[in-house]
């Protein structure tokens, strides 16, 4: 059995962690840490998880975090990186969900976090635990930086162009799709009900963090730097990204095959056949991430859809999933539910 | 290995059934029958199932349920009545997640539903699928009526008080909401997306066929007839039922105590803390029945919160539940998923 | 040309008050307060009223209010008691849309919203606004108290019951669901999207701060003391509340008859055809109360079914409608709009 | 008075339609027309009508429509063609709020509707009429071919630029989304509650039949052909379309101004302030386009957000407001209403 440790438990992620890992037929959840929340049984919060997940949250200076083998940061921006190296130098393996490893260049990932980063060897030395282009490294990796979830539905959908060179790379254009849940268990404005309900709008647009987390992946893929215009959107739902992707084909080929093949051995990754449109809750509840490709009219232009739920593929199930290849399990092991329809 | 048949599968009980069977690890689907769709692959259907479901629809006609140890039935009320007892007097056993035999009053099930029962015989034997207060004739039965979504919500919340007559039973109040899914799989105008969402209505006040079902019960459970108002309303939620029972007392007792020691033993019931309010989505897409009571102003009527999933404890899941008991399976075998929130 | 103030205008019923007042003939609004966002374009607030309202949020302090003829408090509970009499004294009619002046019983007030009662005086001469039961004593009214949202529902559709003393008053019942607007456009985890989307559960059942509202207004039309189990529940939906109200026949009358006749020359209450269910979006962004009645199987049990819009009819359009009555004015003046339907 | 006629109003557009007319000051509605429900009262079918809509639906071989100024179709596709040439040659002016009339290409109509186009004559005379690019046009045109929800918010996003000639023709992209009342009031699964429901697609991007009529608007704005990608999108609302443009931009300008004066003197169009993201329900029943420039990077693709409430601005809305036009009125009469928010 593996033990695990969370820290920061009371976000959407750190509940769809708890979901996932309870199930995990390899792992004991050792540890769950919140500070306002110390002392709350996670079932309180969570009644979803009663008679499942007995823990309570401790507070982060109590919990022997130290005794586990691997901890998830469930935690804000910043917190991870002043957080787990003491961890790490201490040999626990740690996965962040949050952005503080996801960047190699610290200036761009300050300007963009608006803080300095306090751990650069650490960051140096992170994994992006984006598995279908990076598993060997998540294997011995000490610190993965579990992707973020635009980045995840992106880099896939592009991936297999990018890798072949087959796509004009200086005018991407990602137009994407996020459930509410994306924007956290916070209390805001913006995300209430009665505002984010029947309403559909674009944010961000101006520039979104994830931007240049996408630009550094699809850079590295395409083994030289891409141009891409991202624009996010809030969509009435709860789970689900949304990613219709659009490339000029440069060099033909089959790209149904090309897709195909390239996926064909990942387990989380489902190609459509030819003409399929898929639905976010065909992936809810699910770590997949489904793909289908157009050609509107023959013309030049490629359309990719591709779906994940966010909280699974786009967090908390490839975080598990990063979990199980570091500890060398079945890569499919606790995440093999299928996706909740209708 | 058990062998099951799923008779009519393209409905919203039919691709939850096929979640929940294609995830028990003792249990083999071996055919699955639509006869609009004969000869679609399900996963085409329903992409979800994609990797998971390799069948095809097939003709009823055409498939050999006769070689399955058990056949679910989740096909419109009627139908049922029908087919299965051939495939009983085979010697295969059913469980019937339709109307069909879960009334004893054949003269009143005709009146709710409009057609003579075929098969007066069969529903004299039927044995009514409640674990919870059926279990020992489920063990052995060979046909089980598979209880209404309604009928479960509201029996497992009146059960304790009724069993120990502590409420008077002329005056019952049920006041129920459901998710539109409880509607079906059907085109139908009033569960457009357009008519539903954003919407809230009662709909059959005059009567509704679940009234005798639940009747029926709550009578059986009491040992004398009980009065009772019903009035289920729609909202708009795609899963999930939501009971508001009221009852005046008639004998005081500590209830809390009472519900918590008539359901300890129960895993798929759940008492929760005195002064909770459960949300439908702490129970969706799992086979659990969340309950919580209230005294309001300490007054002489208690007031029931009992929330389920009306696809899977209002459904698909409880019929697998069901067949656990029938088959000597741990009850809760595949039945065991967290629930999805949020 | 009526000159309007509004203090706290940044809420739902604020917005809602400005999208009636904006469309009203006879109505200028001339000035609107907001602590927090003093200097702030309301437009800029809420693009629905880009070219249609060019003030900006004043401070409270600055803003003449007493050049006002009528000013319209959509403040928390609380801030009017202690800000409109000083109005008041300087001979402006105030229409408060909070619960400051709702009870008659001040101890009851402080025990439920936990408050000493700052202004007495003022709490004694308020005249609650239900033009249905109250409009003559609006008419002169200098102080009116607006009800609540659910009040309003609950009382319009037992009046004529009580009135007539048809039904036995004690044991009355009110299961009512509402819109989560009805919670405010405050930042709460419980109101996010992600928590009350696809979701549906009660609150508050050991008490609701509209139960003495409800229970004061009931047994001021019944000429007596009522008994009322009122459990108020979270629909997923913007706006609107759906009144589902259980009462025992005590003497037999022609009650679809009764309601019509009683609400015949109510503008704003529609007495629907004997067999109906009213939906919320059939008064959605409307103001009018529709009303249904039902006798299940013919049983000793009434129930009636009454819907609202929560801001409109039972906020911003019932205060719009008490400031016409106010003001000798038309009592539809400014509110004639068709409900939105889809 | 003028004298109005709605052919096929049980759809949503025909709803919509008449919730617009009966608060139209200048407007008698005279005959409304379904074959399916001739003699049911309007009201009965949309309760929001009542005490508002006094008509039935007559029989169309009834329907006294040669006495109507102007009759508007609000029927399926197909129909228009085969019976507005009647009323035309009686001398009624006539809006068609479907696709008959809008494509001048009528080998192309046929090619995307399936059928022989009955009044190639009358499709030559049909005025688009979208006032932003046509107004003159429309003045005087017996027949108006109301434009689609996609086309409206597409072309008033990319008019100022295409007019200008600054942005690339050949690589347009529009990825739209709507919500699912633009699919109709018909009963199919696809737009049940519990498909359409938390959850996001892409559907039609081999082509949808509103391409051909964009590309025609835009090229004929152009003064060339237009290249453009479409993808079209279901979004789990009600009303609104929320239309995502993108441009490479060819000649430098100030963008923002070039937007705000080609729309100083449009009533219905509104260009946003710098930064701006308009939600669709800042346009909710409201006859507005919202439009916000974006230059993402201060790169060479410039992104437009367009949003309209798909019923009003995109159908029932932009109709009336061509009634006003073809009949003298002002533009704004009868469609001022201010949008919902919430």
């Amino acid at each position: 059995m593996i033990r695990v440790g969370i820290v920061g438990g009371t976000g959407y992620t750190g509940v769809e962690l708890l979901r996932l890992l309870a199930q995990h037929p390899e792992v004991q959840v050792a540890a769950i840490t919140s500070r306002g929340d110390a002392g709350v049984p996670v079932a309180e919060m969570f009644p979803s998880l009663r008679r499942r997940v007995r823990l309570k949250f401790e507070d982060p200076a109590q919990a022997n975090l130290r005794a586990c083998d691997v901890v998830f940061f469930a935690t804000p921006n910043g917190v991870a990186m002043e957080q787990a190296p003491a961890l790490l130098d201490a040999g626990v393996r740690v996965i962040d969900l949050a952005a503080d490893f996801r960047l190699t260049d610290l200036d761009e990932w300050s300007r963009w976090y608006g803080l300095p980063h306090a751990s650069p060897e650490w960051a140096a030395r992170a994994v992006y635990g984006l598995p279908e282009c990076n598993r060997a490294a998540i294997r011995n990796a000490r610190l993965v930086a579990n992707p973020g979830c635009y980045p995840t539905a992106v880099q896939l959908g592009f991936m297999p162009l990018l890798e072949q060179g087959s796509v004009d790379c200086d005018d991407l254009v990602a137009d994407a799709k996020s459930g509410v849940s994306g924007a956290g268990r916070k209390a805001e404005v913006a995300s209430l009900f009665s505002e984010a309900a029947d309403n559909f709008k674009a944010y961000a647009v101006p520039g979104h963090r994830h931007l240049p987390e996408i630009c550094q992946g699809l850079s590295r893929i395409a083994g030289s730097s891409v141009g891409l215009t991202f624009v996010p959107h809030l969509t009435p739902m709860i789970r689900g990204i949304h990613a219709t992707l659009y490339a000029r084909v440069k060099r033909e080929t089959d790209f149904q095959t090309l897709f195909e093949q390239r996926y064909r051995d990942e387990p989380f990754v489902d190609v459509l056949p030819p003409g399929s449109h898929p639905d976010t809750r065909s992936v809810r509840a699910a770590n997949v991430c489904r793909i289908a490709l157009h050609r509107p009219g023959q013309g030049r232009v490629l359309v990719i859809l591709s779906v994940i739920d966010n909280l699974v593929k786009g967090a908390a199930g490839q975080a598990v999933q990063n979990m199980n290849i570091m500890f060398g399990l079945r890569e499919t092991e606790g995440l093999w539910q299928i996706a909740v329809l209708p």
